[in-house]
């Protein structure tokens, strides 16, 4: 068995061994999680370890990222799964700050980011993107890595992210990286652990219908017709949806009549109490 | 004469100059302003001096922090003025970025603080701390200074800056320069040079009220009833208030009976077109 990573809570700690990381003439990666680690995550971390000498994943439950509604106290957390599974791809450092270090008494702070946070996820949770450019934001000021890796199963997510290290000039660059997705082609989620069995084999119908959409707008359809489609589908199964939407796929803004640009087809539905979310490119 | 300070208009460029001087083992101070420097920003870069061994001025008119009808496009411009006074007191490098280096197209963050925000100047200015925070919080991650020098005459701003460094973990130490006044108490402040002559003999009306109020506050008067003095001193000389409050010197926070806690007073008035703010310590 792989020994466990080295785990430190204290900004201080974390800056040391990224100093001496950065005396060492490498590269840092840093991947930002909140646990509950799954296959995606594990891509992450491999893919932050081609491209970086010294890997630092973060562990944060962040809960100013859910609303008092949503689930943060049931959110999976399984730190000694974690550790052992991130010991099995040799990260270098995990760092898994306390609440009240990330938020001490008085704290007061937040960044916004407006462009492609405007619609989508922020019409149905409309603090979720504020919450997660503060935290990402302090991740980013306290690690200072040369790279982010980020998900694109949570697109919009890694648009904000983008947007926001490159308009506070953090010199951080964010790095894309793929869904992984099961073998019926349900994206990877901490949240897939909620579901039933029943509900387990309903789940890929996002995925599925997103996929239909995204071959018939490629041959010709128009994306309002693909969209209603698609709708029709994932709701006939009982899922009650948020949004299915088009968007400029770098933007996030709505699509122009004839532009010709990249499309990114994103939807987000609610499976009984589990709110699931995915996106593909058409 | 002194030769002009060292100029540079880009991040990169400031950024190699900084890591230059981290390079010798310098501690670097930032004295960030908008221009149009006066006596006041000399005792700031002087500061600066005496506590580090390197120190960068910053002077960008930041446009996100005037509303529309403010002054910017009537704010002073001086920088042939300005650079010849840094020569004076011996800085080593001055950023002046244009807006586009600062907000490129696309731009659409923004940092907002709570807590010492709540307010005064807010309820006057509702945009005005998002915009300094932004502006000072980009300033901090482009430099990267151990140390930044700001004026107690703005002192609500003080403490918003202050509370921001600590809450984004930007490792700034915030340091605090008494306002300087002209002799006849009149803070410093480059919207002074809007003033006329007779607007410029009645101005120091503001700084004397609150010495007065501070002064009675002392000997055991109540803050609300030394305020409506010095409200009503100040009114008497045509002056329109904004504010005049009395506030808790750390939080910002109103007072609370008998909490026996540090008390800042605060006013802001306009003198025609011209909107001065003051604050003493009690």
């Amino acid at each position: 068995m792989a020994t466990l990573p080295k785990v430190v809570g204290r900004v201080r700690d974390l800056r040391a061994a990224v100093a001496g990381y950065r005396a060492e003439g490498a590269k840092v990666a840093l991947v930002p999680t909140m646990g509950a680690l799954h296959e995606g995550h594990m891509t992450l971390a491999e893919t932050a370890r081609e491209i970086a000498q010294r890997t630092v994943v973060s562990i944060f439950v962040n809960p100013t990222q859910f609303a008092p509604h949503e689930d943060f106290s049931r959110y999976p957390r399984t730190l000694e799964a974690d550790l052992t599974r991130l010991s099995e791809v040799g990260v270098d450092l995990v760092y898994a700050p306390t609440p009240t270090e990330m938020y001490p008494a008085g704290f007061a702070s937040r960044i916004e980011v407006g462009g492609p946070s405007a619609g989508l996820e922020t019409d149905f949770r409309p603090h979720f993107f504020g919450g997660v450019a503060t935290v990402v934001g302090k991740l980013f000021i306290q690690c200072a890595p040369d790279f982010a890796m980020f998900g694109e199963k949570d697109y919009q997510q890694l648009k904000v992210v983008t947007r926001m290290s490159r308009d506070l000039d953090l010199g951080v660059e964010v790095v894309p990286v793929p869904t992984v997705r099961e073998e019926d082609g349900l994206a990877m989620s901490s949240r897939n652990a909620y579901l039933d069995a029943e509900q387990r084999q309903i789940a890929p119908v996002i995925y599925t219908a997103l996929s239909r959409a995204a071959e018939a707008i490629r041959g010709g359809a128009a994306p309002d017709a693909a969209l209603a489609t698609a709708r029709g589908m994932i709701e006939a199964l009982g899922l009650r949806v948020d949004y299915v939407a088009a968007r400029n796929a770098e933007t996030l803004a709505p699509l122009k009549e004839g532009a010709g640009e990249p499309v990114r087809l994103l939807a987000a539905a609610w499976l009984g109490e589990t709110r699931l979310i995915d996106n593909i490119g058409v």
